[in-house]
């Protein structure tokens, strides 16, 4: 299928010389505007201050005027707001998010529209290994013409598996090319360190287009963490503590404080709020939210509020989630502040401390009212492309799970991923007894299998490995949705439940499956990339829920094993992973087999 | 002749894997730094701190590593520079200049290396109309490979003759795919508003290419000011009061406080210190120095420290000339801090409230020490046609300045061009006799002849007009140093002086010239576009003494006149300008006759 060539609202109105002017004459008095807002007090993040009794004009998608008297700008037909004293302040941004987080962006944004937010800076890595750049190109499409800006940053691809690894230099520079990339995407530090060459080359054709670099910086301190700033990184959103954040801030970086599904970090953080540095490097972000959690807490709005509830001035937690983040990615010109030339991206809210906005204005348009959104999400049709992204070259057996002995002494040491909390794993040994030339797990000790699947580049090849910790104790568990990579996973206390769940998800074309004696007991269908679903978010919320019910009942009482599973395969979360060449130890990027 | 490529430091640095690859070795201690400094006060402009006990690891013309611990990258021949407890600032940027002021940029540097200033962001716009891209091109050669970063904005050519308005397409493109072009130069507010068709397509060009739209906006407000920055400009140096400055940081504007040859506003606007707004988008510039304040007074330390002076905190002061402004730029990843990546400029000062460096390092190299330069400003043949820039098609003769009656009446209402200030003209309407139908000037009454003569585009193509308020009682003074044009401009008690004086600048290839009855009293001669002395400062220096003398001896009081001559073909100041087609009021951009 041809690549449709995307438009969005982002690059379009950047090109067009008549809006411009248009907006000129509408300040200028010469032309009225289509909205004025009146009686505002504007939070101006420039400044810091909080303008009473001040007038926004908007004309189109655009902010044509602020300032004390809008009344030039008011016509037969402009549609007055009067905030009646109000705050007012810029849209939302989050700057570091993964909206394909069980859901299609359209879904995602049932409930983001209401609250605030109106612009999204998304990782779009996952349709890479599967479907190569027409599958981001049909994400991008997706995510085009929204109610709400959605743009990007390219994949990266600091892949463990040397198949998944980097972006071909022609996918970079056009997805560059396009106005709503704003940069590379988070690229794992160690990954750097350890393979220089196999990186800068992206991070200098980046740059030579103007736009950033970001980082992902867990765990890297001192001598490690300069180095990734002499690469050129200038962002990272995993600082858990208040010295990681004054660690980064110090070297140049924006600090990104994450307050989603992965972790919640902004309590802790909020500590620095007395440090005495300066703010203007630090943002708040979500890094992904679940449908649940989207759907219970709302989006950026509630955590800005949180950062105001830790003790942070209204202004400056403002700030973090809108001029600061907009001045990273160079967009400042656009969005983040309420001032001319800059989408009409615009929240009243009841006062300084209640992020609860009762108007939101996104592209100038009314997007919601008192918490109830009156914009409609796009839909999008992916392609058959983005849809048949399990390609194995058949169904597999229970034998294809079974490891050889390779010795003839009954004992054999060999690796195995330990799970030291939900996400973080390191390498331990055992001695696994062989019989009938075969090694034995025991999954009554929390041992079990797993196997990584390539799904894309050579179908079917795989490697299987031992794991410890996640509590299973029959049937199998299994997942394409896996992060930085083309692999299924599927964890097992049994090799014939590793094909069912494996061969499930072939039929799904992608998703999340847990069987046990030769019976589904619970599955996700994912057929989007194998990574997202085409249901409502309350479906997937519901299946969602009976996994966890379906693996409860099979020993697991992690916070949320799917997740767990899929980050088996990133290089972003230490120490230990699995792809389908082996584990990969992420301390020296070294791959490693089974054996001792 | 062909066009010579060019290859700053900037460009080739940014494009050098190689070189990044190196800086992570020395952060990582893999591999040893040429130079470590120990035992600084860093002064972070990222977070406000001062760090004690700092060190700083410079491999090549960068940094690696900034942190509490470099022992690691000293190898036996890392040059250590022990700053003994003392404060370590980024080196200066002055972030709008006109460097073409009278000399070279040769000339210029050899005063402005030892304070501390390692970048300058200058206008190029004079050789545009007088020798084309090969002239800007020929001049961006000159500022390439100098000890400190000399970076520029390409010409906006907002000019008030229609000949020179404008960039060309293919020009601005050129320029704005190098990566020492920071963006479009300063374009001037009333050209904009009036004229939108004729800037705007260049304006999006360059925001097309992510560079900065530089502004000028002397005297807007409210409406008017708006519709310049929905135009997308965002910046100005041009306030003069605190409020004129608020003003503009509300509306997302950088504002650069002006303190240099044309103005000195840091005092006045220095109020608002107090005033309780967010410093983050206030810069500190010098807008050009003439040859005799910069070896007088200094170059950016001296503005800084006038900041200081005037009760700025040093951090703030400081950040205003560093950080600030190389985020307007989009050049903090490569200047404006010390941290990794960035380019090893930086200075240490006796203490934080004298910026008076003991030790100025840029690109790495020691470029001065104790205010003493170390450095040798690279020296640059401007080719022949950047030389050979005043084409007139023959000598002139005192009849080409006289101006014909147009009516039987003896009395003619006429326009006059009337100094108020120094700087800012009106329109005033006068009745003049004709005699021998020849109308009559009274240089006794302070009124005289001045010809605006086209040396470019239809070369001898003039206007006559009038100039009251220059005080010039016999004789002629003209310069084809002329802002924003293409033209000659003299002024002249006497039609014979006129020509004299016109003629001499055309032997000269350019120049300033003071002459009374048929003597050539001072000149100062311009070979290099007509604006600039190939000769050394002191030179310079003596030649414009010498011109104002002369002039002071004619009657002519004003503070600089040569600069009151050169500005009345701007469009910058206002009010009432001209050109080779007529006078031009700046109020709404019409051409006008002399003649009611």
């Amino acid at each position: 299928m041809p690549t449709r060539r995307h438009k969005s609202i982002f690059t379009r109105i950047e090109m067009d010389i008549q809006t411009t002017k248009t907006l000129m004459q509408v300040a200028a008095g010469a032309e009225p505007a289509d909205k004025v807002i009146t009686h505002a007090t504007l939070v101006n993040v420039f400044t810091g201050e909080l303008l009473e009794n001040w007038s926004v004009g908007i004309k189109g998608k655009r902010i044509a005027y602020t300032g004390a008297d809008g009344t030039h700008m008011i016509g037969p037909n402009t549609h007055v707001i009067d905030a009646a004293g109000k705050p007012l302040i810029p849209g939302l941004i989050d700057g570091h998010t993964h909206i394909l987080w069980m859901t299609t962006p359209e879904e995602f944004l049932k409930n983001a529209l209401s609250g605030g937010t109106t612009t999204i800076v998304t990782e779009i890595f996952e349709p890479y290994p599967v479907a190569g750049i027409d599958g981001v190109n049909d994400l991008l499409n997706a995510l085009a013409d929204q109610p709400i800006k959605i743009l990007a940053t390219a994949p990266a691809m600091v892949s463990i598996s040397r198949r998944s690894r980097g972006i071909k230099k022609a996918d970079l520079d056009s997805l560059l090319s396009r106005t709503e990339i704003l940069g590379l995407g988070e690229s794992y530090w160690q990954g750097i360190l350890q393979s220089p060459d196999a990186y800068l080359p992206a991070f200098n054709l980046t740059r030579k287009h103007r736009k950033t670099l970001e980082g992902h910086s867990a765990g890297a301190s001192q001598n490690k963490l300069n180095a990734y700033a002499a690469a050129g990184i200038s962002s990272c959103h995993e600082p858990i503590q208040p010295a990681e954040v004054i660690d980064r801030l110090r070297l140049g970086f924006y600090v990104m404080v994450r307050e989603g599904s992965v972790r919640r970090d902004l309590e802790a953080i909020s500590e620095i709020r007395t440090s005495g540095v300066d703010f203007r490097r630090l943002v708040l972000v979500s890094d992904g939210l679940s449908p649940a959690e989207l759907s219970a807490n709302g989006y950026m709005e509630h955590i800005v509020q949180k950062a105001i509830d830790c003790g942070f001035a209204p202004v400056d937690a403002i700030r973090m989630a809108t001029l600061n983040v907009a001045e990273h990615f160079g967009i400042d010109d656009r969005v983040g502040a309420i001032a001319p030339g800059r989408y009409a991206d615009m929240a009243i809210l009841p006062d300084m401390t209640n992020i609860a906005p009762e108007l939101v204005l996104s592209n100038g348009e009314i997007i919601a009212q008192n918490g109830i959104s009156l914009a409609r999400a796009k839909s999008h049709a992916f392609s058959s492309k983005s849809r048949e992204t399990v390609r194995l070259p058949g169904r597999l057996e229970a034998k294809d799970f079974e490891i050889a002995a390779v010795r003839r002494e009954n004992t054999h040491t060999v690796r195995v991923i330990e799970l030291i909390t939900d996400l973080v794993t390191r390498e331990r040994r055992m001695d696994l007894l062989a019989e009938n030339g075969r090694l034995q797990i025991n999954p009554e000790n929390d041992l079990l299998k797993i196997a990584a699947i390539d799904r894309a580049y050579t179908p079917g090849d795989m490697f299987v490995g031992l794991l410890k910790g996640l509590g299973l104790r029959s049937g199998a568990f299994a997942t394409s949705a896996t992060w930085d990579s083309a692999d299924l996973i599927v964890a097992g206390a049994d090799e014939a439940d590793m094909a069912l769940a494996v061969n499930r998800i072939q039929e799904l074309n992608g998703g999340v499956v847990v069987c046990s004696q030769g019976n589904i007991l619970a599955e996700m269908p994912l057929p989007i990339f194998g990574v997202i679903s085409d249901q409502p978010s309350k479906v997937v919320e519901q299946q969602a829920a009976a996994i966890d019910e379906a693996l409860a009942g099979l020993g697991v009482s992690l916070r949320d094993p799917a997740l767990t599973l899929a980050t088996l395969t990133t290089a972003a979360i230490p120490f230990f992973r699995i792809c389908e060449e082996g584990y990969v130890n992420l301390k020296d990027g070294k791959t490693l087999g089974l054996f001792v």
